[in-house]
This record gives C-alpha cells, sequence and structure tokens, in this order.
C-alpha cells in the first residue's frame, strides 16, 4: 500500500472499518498487505468496480450514512445483472480535509447495514485525504457457476424483453430533488428521492435469471441507452412499446401532471431494475420469476434482427426519443 | 455501474483501457456490467485496494505515464510481501474536467507497459469526472498456493531480519524532488527521483519466500514502521542493527556530506522493498534467494520476545528515533 498519508490513517481504518471486516477471516483484519479469498469450487468469479465523486454521483449536503451505501449498490447491481451472488468489497476513500472522522464513521455505519442486508462483508481498502471533493470507489466480487454468467451478448431475435420493477423513477427523484418536479405529495417526493439515493440491487431476481435469460443488464444509463447494450453486444434489434413500460404510481401522477414526458422516463437513468430477454420457450417460467426474485417483471418488447432500440407510441408509430441516455451533465 | 458520468465515457473506454483488457477474455472487453476470472483450483486469491490523489500521492505536474503505474505498482507490492503472483487489476479514474482525453490516454499507455512488464491485465472499472483532483484507484488480484501465502503475523523469537534492496532511497528521491537536497550528480538525483516516481514491486522475491519467510511486509511507511506492523501482528519484538541496513551509493553519499541522518533514512516510506524474517534454520536457503528474487537481500536484524522495534547504533547503543514513520504531511 502507499504510505498512510494521514498520522490518523491506521486509528480510522482501526476504529471505522475493521469492524466491518470482523466477520470475514480473509480480510486479515485490515492488518496485512492484502487480502485472501477462498473460491468455491465450480465457481466463476464476478468483479465490478465503480466510483462515486462528490459533486457529481452525490452532493456535500447527502447524509453520509447513504454514500458508501449508494456505491455498493451501484456494483451490487452489476452483480445482479451478471446473475452473481456477492460475497465481498474492497473500498478506497478519500476524505476531504475539513470533514470529521465522525463523517468517515457515518459512511462506515451505512455500510454495516448493507453488509447485513446484502451478506457482504469487506475485505480491504485504502484511505487517502483530499485536497478536493470526497471520491468512494468500491471493488465488489460475488460468484456465480462456472459458465453461468449472464451476459449482454446474448440475446437472440424473438427473444422477450423484460423488466423489472418500475422505470423512470430513479430520474424523477433527481428532478425532485433540484426542485424541479412541483406538487407532489411528500409520499410520493420522499418515495422517488429513496429510489435515486438508494437504488435496490435486484440480487435475488439476477439469480433466478441464470438458465433464464439469455441477456442481462442493470438500468442505469436508461431504459433506451441500456437495452441498446444488450443489441449492440449481442448484433440485434429491438422494439418496445413504451404503453407496456411499467411506471409507479407517483410516475403516472407527473405524467398527467405534465410534468414530465413519458420518453423521459424511458431515458432517465440511475433505475437499477434488471432488463432482460428470455426465449419464448422460457416464458412460463419467466411469469413464476417473481417469486423467487421479490419483484414484479414485465414483459415490454421483443428482441428483433437488425440493430438498435425502436420505441412505439400507443398509435403504434415509433417515438422520437432525443436523447439515448441519461448522462449527469 | 453508476450511469455515465460524462458524454465521452464509452469513448474514452473503447479507446484507451478496453486496449488494455484485450489479453484477459474474462474482461469481457469491458463492454458487460462485470468481469468474470476463474479461479485456478488449489490458489487463495489475495487483493489489496490503493489510491492516489493529486496534491497528495502526487503533483500536477507529474508525468501522466507514471500516475496509473504508481498506483499499479503500490498494489503489486501489496501482492509482493504476501507472496503471490499478480493476475488482473481493475482501476476507477477520476479526470479533472481541465485534463484533456491525451491525457487519459497517456495514463493508459503507461498502465500498458507496466501490463506486459508484470504480467498482468485490466479486467474492469469505472470512470469520472471530478470537479477538483484526478484521484485513481486500482484493485489487484493475484493467487498463492492456498494457505501460502505470507503474512505478518508469524514472526517468531530469533528469526533473522532481513531486507530486500536498499532502504531510504524513496525518501531521499522525495527531498531531492522537493529541491531539499544540494550537491548530488545528476546521475544520482535521476536514480534517487526514479525509486520514489516508480517503485519496484519485489513479486518474484515475493514468490521465492513461500515456504521460507515466516513474516513479511512491504517497506512502504518506512523500515522501522514496517517492522513494527510485523512486530504487533506477531506478537515479538524486533532489534536492528543500523549499520547493516543496506544503503545506496547516493543514500551513502548523501548522509556522508551532513545532508541527511541515517534515522531518517531508516523511518523514511516509499522504498517498496521486501521486509521479511527467516527462522535459523533456513538461512541456507535465503542466502540462495537473491538468484530467484533478481535482488539483493540483507539481514538486518532478529526478532526477539517482547515488543517493539529497537535500533542499535554502531556503539551498540540504541538509536533515538523521532517519527517512527513517514507521513505525507
Amino acid at each position: 500500500m502507499p504510505p498512510s498519508s494521514e498520522p490518523d490513517e491506521f486509528a480510522l481504518i482501526a476504529k471505522y472499518f475493521a469492524p466491518l471486516a470482523r466477520s470475514s477471516p480473509g480480510s486479515l483484519g485490515l492488518l496485512d498487505d492484502a487480502a485472501l479469498l477462498e473460491p468455491e469450487p465450480g465457481k466463476s468469479l464476478v468483479l465490478a468496480a465503480d466510483m462515486a465523486v462528490e459533486g457529481v454521483h452525490f452532493i456535500e449536503s447527502d447524509p453520509p450514512e447513504l454514500i458508501g451505501r449508494k456505491v455498493l449498490r451501484y456494483n451490487l447491481s452489476d452483480l445482479a445483472a451478471m446473475g452473481a451472488a456477492p460475497i465481498a468489497y474492497l473500498l478506497t476513500l478519500a476524505k476531504p480535509e475539513q470533514r470529521s472522522s465522525q463523517w468517515v464513521g457515518a459512511i462506515a455505519a451505512g455500510l454495516a447495514e448493507d453488509q447485513d442486508a446484502f451478506g457482504i462483508s469487506l475485505i480491504g481498502g485504502d484511505t487517502s485525504a483530499s485536497p478536493g471533493p470526497a471520491m468512494l470507489s468500491i471493488t465488489v466480487i460475488g460468484s456465480v457457476g462456472a459458465g453461468e454468467a449472464l451476459q449482454r451478448s446474448g440475446a437472440r431475435p424473438d427473444d422477450v424483453v423484460f423488466v423489472s420493477g418500475t422505470v423512470g423513477d430513479g430520474a424523477l427523484g433527481l428532478k425532485s430533488m433540484r426542485g424541479d418536479l412541483d406538487g407532489l405529495a411528500a409520499d410520493d417526493r420522499d418515495c422517488l428521492e429513496d429510489r435515486y439515493r438508494l437504488p435496490r440491487p435486484r440480487l435475488a431476481l439476477g439469480r433466478a435469471l441464470v438458465g433464464l435469460a439469455t441477456a442481462a443488464i442493470d438500468v442505469s444509463d436508461g431504459l433506451v441507452a441500456d437495452l441498446a447494450h444488450i443489441c449492440q453486444a449481442s448484433g440485434v434489434g429491438a422494439a418496445v412499446e413504451a404503453s407496456t413500460v411499467p411506471l409507479s404510481p407517483p410516475a403516472k401522477a407527473a405524467i398527467a401532471d405534465g410534468q414530465i414526458a413519458l420518453s423521459d422516463l424511458l431515458t432517465g437513468g440511475d433505475d437499477y431494475e434488471l432488463l432482460f430477454c428470455v426465449p419464448e420457450d422460457r416464458l412460463e417460467a419467466t411469469e413464476r420469476l417473481e417469486e423467487a426474485g421479490g419483484v414484479t417483471v414485465t414483459r415490454i418488447g421483443r428482441i428483433a434482427e437488425g440493430a438498435g432500440v425502436e420505441i412505439h407510441g400507443e398509435d403504434g408509430k415509433p417515438l422520437a426519443i432525443e436523447n439515448q441516455g441519461y448522462r449527469h451533465f
């Protein structure tokens, strides 16, 4: 590791992070040069790394309890999209000089909550001071049966396209937090903002999709952009019936109220639902998925020969989509 | 993954990072949600994560080619200290808005060089904009025979303490770069600054130490502090003969010239040599290590009952050490 960048780096690790590593013997108490992991025979490991930067992925006033959890959940959502079960993670954290050690403690407290919820444990990492914004980077390790990982590249013409949960709530949550969404009931507002602040990785659904889905991805860039990723990786096209895309009650209300267009929800990011493709002969099994996955799954379209994503409106005509995917800038 | 934080994130990844992943099929071309890794049967995986922050671990004017390599090498040095062979790594990078994509390309070019040198490949990661300094975080994955990893906790009384290479060059290099070291020959200055800028992870030595060393660590916080880490983890003490600690010719010249004290070199960080302990009955095998490890190893002291690290001067009296370890602030 690099030399300790703060006199109290060891103290911070001992106080706030070592407890997060307690249940994993391979973490060596975060006291050694690296962590050990004994892979289960017959399994592939699945690894993803995501970062969050203050001022880009979260803002200074965000509750620190949520910051670490959010990055962890970005990563867990990636595991879900591969059909993998989470095992462990490593965290690097750059702490702005003006932040107290309590701020670090709040991040760790949030992570502790999610460790319990998702059965995962910290095994290593690094901390540093930052002369600028806070940054967190997490690498997550999961496992899946060898050769069984879901990938983006397996979609075939005539596969049916499904999405879990509801679409567009993440984008609406962000809009609400920015003060750009009027007249919402407090409950609806809280629900949408919560969807943005704390993604729900669909891990159980992802595991249930192994052997069933030909391709899967998590909706982070937006439904249209992420379906386009599947199409590109699989060398196919796709058509989506806009009217079948599942929307939450507050999202429906926001459309009815003229505050947002359906097309903005279809291209909004941050949903962290699973978008996946299933061949005709597995549709019956897919209908039983909701029980295993703990979340609704809705049929929204079909894979076709060709390339690109077409969205059909209620009149059957293609819906014009201006921005294919949500961007932070 | 989180939503793309820049319109050109995909383009940056495709142009500069996908080529670094080409030799690893499990990277899925950096085009999927996560990477796949097939662990070798009978091996433990070894994982470490380290970060570097602009203004803390490197400065704005540092050549970008060296930034990624330096963080990668911090991590590889951690693998070396565990006796592990490197397999793959994941990278997250926060790019300051004013930096060009060529800057990213230069970081990637440096990493490409080190991938060849160390037989390692990129398998995943994430990029983001940064409204402040640049930050890089790398998670490295290596492997070692199950149960064979070197740890800090195995040192026993009467073990002999060895260090590889020379000690204190990293600290002198930093001092020179700060303009605090006068009268050095240009060659010596370059040699020292190079030691600071580009650590040499002692991977071959680390692997050769498996089955030989009872404990090992890489010297990042300074010889004294890192030996203290071994002592604490092992529940022992240690005594070092200062006169036996191996110094480079420029380090000897700097001491002779009164520009730095020996004790400053013993507590200086950033050497990335291996510090390890060997029982008496394996000393002969240890003398043959230099061939396998490609670097000199020097006997500098002995483990004892008790706690803490004592440094003995030429007169046999304990050397007063003011700061046990080097700090960036």
